[in-house]
């Protein structure tokens, strides 16, 4: 069955990657983005991610450059399409950024989500895929985390942000039976498309650690800072359920298999997770095999607000969705690496780069 | 010293006791209100409950009818005045339609306040009072609360809504020392002004308890409704923090003094109730007493998300505000019925009621 997808967000790491995998499945996507945080030369029709996304699929990629926000101009797409599901990623992401812009990030992502959910409700569109985080758990009071763990303890806005955005959309199911959502709690994606051709693309200093290994390995930064050394791990330092990119895209798609076939009805959550964590250690080490050189790194103290260890249980996942992840570390730390290698100044580097 | 307060959700219950306090110790007061639930008839300048605080005082009201979403019009108001402090009363505030509307009570009550936050930055005004609600604390876990009493655990997208902007608050206060806000938490306020030209005025039937009880005794309806006689208090019957809404009012003078004396630096949350309960059926009998007739009611089961006893520990706002509550159930019930007993049909009604 080919459906017709509305994707905000499209142009990010996730977005852009589940653009590809929609249409790969044969799925119609129409791409909304406002690129406040992805690379869109003005003289191009496309952002540079979703070009490629054309290159390497051989598909027409619609793309609008909206601001969900703008609720006039979010409905006229809506009012030129006829749309079956949302899946929402526009959202703005830094932890650190956060904190030091609370009202751009509420205003992004809580009223961002209201006003979209708006439009869809006044367009009859009511299925909805949210990406939510591991965040949301806070600091984990047992692992492997399930999705009925307790949630809500987030010490930071981008945190909060997400919490707070599942519970309107519980509210929202809740007072409205036509709505199905489903909330994909994410925990640390990495890696990149096999292509080499699009991948992560920070702003400035990365804030996640696999952007920054590579960007190490890659000569653009002399050192990696390891914060804690003496957390209750393996080998002290902190532990993540790292999950490929494309395994994570794919989650999507299972997910709205399980939407449109009327498999759920009114509000779901499932983590997208491998249900394996490693340390930083690990990934340094990894990385280094998969790129052939010594990755630099130092400790450093740790920071507030950080957790020794966090990783999914996925057998909600595995149950209601159908949906594993199928990629290793190896994959993880090779397909990140060849983006990297051949994209060292990311999106914009384009012309210098290839 | 005479300040310039800009009030939003100026025509309501609250927030026109608080104009009618704030003129009488010679402020300036800008008001703000869309009037979604307030009456004003379009004939006059001023929504009804605005043009009797200026016979009440004698004093100009400036009105601006203004959502408070609409961050053009709101900013106009802004660049007319010179603000010293903003209160902030307008939103949605009945518990069981928040239920049915959700994403319109996220809407008013944060994306409204994250508008007025950023426009109050955009024109350097950084002195607020936001007005929360006791609701935040959910599920007492010990009495009386105080202000460190644990906050998050609501049950519905009304107390959710306070609970989210508290902490958008806290985060923006973190963010930059610029900001001076004092959250109050109300318990339930009830009574109104001595001159019985001014009160609580709902829409349809009343969701609160003392405007349902003076709603049977000016015989606009039947029978009160008493949801539970099997709660652990000492009659069988929910116990609530009722406060006088004058002396509630008062409490945001208390506040407006302390932020604008430099009181506070960042982020302050304060009770305002009496530190007192009392139960369904006392407030029955003391108001029975004041109108002189009976209240007919009968014993229904409790309601979801119902709670047995809820009041205020007071000592913190005694302490650094030099605020306490001063009028007695008495007064409360005194003062109810005499703006009831003229007003049967609130605002509305008014010309045919005087």
């Amino acid at each position: 069955m080919s459906l017709t997808t509305l994707t905000t967000g499209a142009a990010g790491f996730i977005g852009s990657h589940t653009v590809l995998e929609l249409f790969e499945a044969g799925h119609n996507v129409i791409c909304v983005d406002n690129c406040c945080n992805a690379y869109h030369d003005k003289n191009e029709s496309l952002p540079e991610s979703l070009k490629r996304v054309e290159d390497i699929t051989g598909k027409k990629v619609t793309f609008y450059s909206v601001d969900i926000r703008d609720k006039k101009a979010l409905d006229s797409v809506f009012k030129k399409h006829k749309i079956d599901c949302v899946i929402h990623f526009a959202a703005l992401k830094a932890v650190g950024e956060s904190c030091r812009l609370p009202l751009q990030y509420y205003q992004n992502n809580i009223t961002g989500t209201s006003v979209l959910l708006e439009v869809m409700a006044d367009n009859e569109v009511y299925n909805f895929v949210y990406s939510s985080s591991a965040t949301v758990y806070g600091d984990p009071t047992f692992l492997p985390l399930t999705e009925d763990h307790p949630t809500g303890n987030c010490t930071n806005p981008y945190g909060k942000s997400k919490y707070f955005t599942e519970e309107i959309l519980k509210d929202l199911c809740a007072s409205d039976k036509n709505w199905n959502v489903i909330s994909l709690r994410y925990f640390n994606p990495v890696g990149a498309h096999k292509s080499g051709r699009i991948g992560e693309d920070p702003n400035g200093e990365p804030n996640n650690l696999m952007p920054y290994i590579s960007q190490v390995a890659v000569g653009k930064r002399q050192l990696l800072k390891v914060f804690g050394n003496d957390w209750p791990t393996h080998d002290g330092t902190g532990v993540r359920d790292y999950i490929h990119i494309v395994d994570l895209a794919q989650g999507h798609l299972s997910a709205l298999s399980k939407l449109l076939k009327g498999g759920t009805t009114g509000y779901a959550v499932y983590n997208l997770g491998t249900g394996v964590g490693y340390s930083v250690l690990d990934m340094v080490k990894n990385f280094s095999i998969a790129c052939g050189k010594n990755i630099a790194y130092e400790f450093a103290p740790r920071r507030e607000g950080d957790i020794a260890s966090c990783y999914a249980s996925t057998e909600k996942a595995a149950d209601e969705l159908g949906w594993k992840s199928k990629l290793g570390l190896k994959e993880m730390c090779e397909d990140t690496w060849r983006w990297q290698k051949n994209n060292p100044n990311g999106f914009a580097g384009l012309k210098s780069d290839l």
